[in-house]
């Protein structure tokens, strides 16, 4: 069985097909600037990259030339798009609607278009994606796999703001998180990396990127996660502020005589790594800058380690103690500098680090020192990887 | 040496007069509503209630009518103003400017007024009461102590906000705190009361009242505190939301077409205990509100349970671990429920309670299980006692 799995966003299609055999992936795939002038389609299968250039003015042409590249002679891996078992589509905001992953009905569209509110950047754009795949392959069974649905389990101290109780039932102000594919994820595969069922452990995943989030995943399911209503909430991030004061943003706003819109365009924008190393949003940059003395950088790298500490000890003390940590995504795979940072100074609470062991990059690896209560890992991400899996269950009635 | 201790609120006087030869309380004072029909002052000396109900169109009124009750030849405890030594003012916001508490002469006072953008409410209202006292007892030496400057010692990472550093330098947004007398208060009298120094312990305060927040002391030092560049950061509180997605802002704001200002009155006043259990700002109201069944309070005194059990495993992660947590102020000296929900399930680091030790109101006690690697220790709070030290230091020239 081979799925494809699309990720839109309002200018751009993300595609990978994989062979659900050997879940190896087959192709990944990129179109850029949908409906700007300059469309390129950019496909990698092995060591072949495959470039078209040719204007695509929305998602159902993007999708046809999608189509066409997969199914290219030359560059392609597919003789027709037949071998197509399925489509599974990655839908940022499910809402309060979508616990998990769904096959993708009349019911299902309306829910996503109803819950554009909460997501107004992304649902739209997904809706796209999906819409485009329906025109193109209207006989492929699609499913649709959501960021915030393995939150949902989240009880309503955690997901409930201090606020009115009236926004959460009316408005649905309320703590949704994101990154949920990828906490699920790895902490699955974490548990079965110690060779134990993750409904027997109580897990931190840190999913540290560009965009980062912290999740507690308590005996399989999330119960706690540091993005909240948006993925603004949390730790500091590339240009993300992370958490803060919610008066300081009237007392900005105040002072430079701007609204909420552009103060939201400078906490999501100029903010996190960016605004107060003053260098770069790229934490590679910030460390070199770090290293070469800029004071900035340093308290900026120390803001990232702080803020990742203090959740992974707070969600422990939330589940009564921690059997494993988890660390993943471009960061938190990459950055034993940070890693050792972070696991520094935590044998109070039964975390030691094993320094040579955590010289590691982007694989899988327990970097735990040998006696220490916690285990402590790295788990490469795969998302793509489990919004095929869900799709294959559904489609295969198993779920 | 007898210390006068003046608290001025914007229409509102409270005082107290200590006796440092054995640091008792002398008298206690509350002048209300002053400048605004009805103004009264009360008076307590022991068992005496004194009222006196007469016009007061201003803080230098009203601080003539505090010196006529203090030397009241019937209800005051004083025979001539020429008792008292030195006058100590509190002061909410003390900026970056005040590290420690300090004699008032003009450089202060004009300091205190650069801060007034800091605390627009509160610093006019303080110097208000510093002015009156200035005109009506112009020999004394008086000496201002600030909410803030505790937690001075923070480093930049625990003080600064992911913003653009911009805003640090030029708009002084980072993060202040507050209840500073009250967490170094009880951190030292938490230090005595186990007979070592404060100075050689990692100590975690919780101030819980109708306003709360949470302080990281280590080795005597404020390292990290929940409460920001405004008290409206942090935990749940009475009606204070306390930390949330910033950009949950604009999306309520949107939604219900409000400004900021109207946007911050209600997380300031609307929200915490009041908003989330649509009951009361006060935690006996909701905890009779949960015995009775309403979901929304029970959650609501989950969401602080959380918050704090929280607050306490994230600065034990800062400071290598924990070796003392206080409690102290309304709710964390008298709600003995509340320290078992938020202790309990920390044995994984080092905490255990004594169910029954823990059944303790307002006095000093140490509440932990024997053999609990950390100590819980109730300490009421006294900041009137902390100006009043600090003021007697100053003034002998010994600070």
């Amino acid at each position: 069985m081979k799925i494809l799995i699309v990720n839109a966003g309002s200018s751009s299609l993300k595609y990978q097909v994989i062979d659900m055999t050997d879940e190896s992936t087959l192709v990944k795939g990129l179109i850029e600037r949908i409906g700007i002038p300059g469309s390129k389609l950019k496909q990698t299968v092995g060591e072949d990259k495959y470039t078209v250039e040719l204007p695509m003015n929305d998602h159902i042409e993007a999708s046809k030339q999608m189509i066409k590249a997969l199914t290219d002679p030359q560059h392609g891996v597919l003789k027709s798009m037949d071998e197509i078992s399925a489509v599974g589509h990655r839908v940022v905001q499910g809402g309060e609607t979508f616990t998990a992953s769904t096959l993708i009905d009349e019911a299902c569209l309306k829910a996503i278009e109803d819950n554009i509110p909460l997501a107004p950047l992304h649902n739209p754009a997904n809706l796209m994606g999906i819409q485009a795949c329906l025109k193109v392959m209207p006989d492929k069974p699609m499913v649709a796999v959501f960021d915030t649905s393995f939150h949902q389990t989240m009880p309503p101290q955690a997901y409930l703001y201090g606020i009115p109780y009236d926004y959460y039932t009316r408005l649905r102000v309320r703590r949704y998180g994101f990154h949920g594919t990828s906490h699920r994820y790895v902490a699955r595969r974490g548990a079965a990396f110690l060779g134990k069922d993750v409904n027997d452990l109580r897990i931190v995943t840190c999913h540290l990127g560009n965009g980062s989030s912290i999740c507690a995943v308590d005996h399989g399911k999330s119960v706690d996660t540091s993005m909240g209503l948006t993925p603004l909430e949390g730790v500091l991030m590339g240009t993300r502020s992370g958490t803060m004061d919610p008066a300081a943003l009237q007392f900005i706003m105040k002072s430079e005589g701007i609204n909420i819109d552009e103060m939201l365009e400078i906490l999501n924008k100029k903010s996190g790594f960016l605004g107060v190393s003053g260098v770069s949003s790229d934490m590679r940059d910030v460390e070199n800058s770090a290293a070469e003395g800029n004071p900035q950088a340093k308290t900026a790298l120390n803001m990232l380690t702080r803020g990742i500490k203090k959740y992974i000890a707070a969600y422990a003390a939330m589940m009564g103690g921690v059997d494993v940590v988890v660390f993943t995504a471009g960061i938190g795979e990459n950055s034993a500098e940070l890693r050792e940072a972070v696991l520094s100074d935590m044998a109070f609470m039964g975390i030691e680090l094993d320094k040579a062991k955590n010289k590691v990059r982007g694989k899988e690896a327990d970097i735990s020192a040998d006696g220490s209560q916690v285990k402590l890992l790295v788990i490469p991400t795969n998302e793509e990887l489990v919004i095929a899996r869900d799709t294959k269950e559904l489609v295969s009635g198993k779920a």
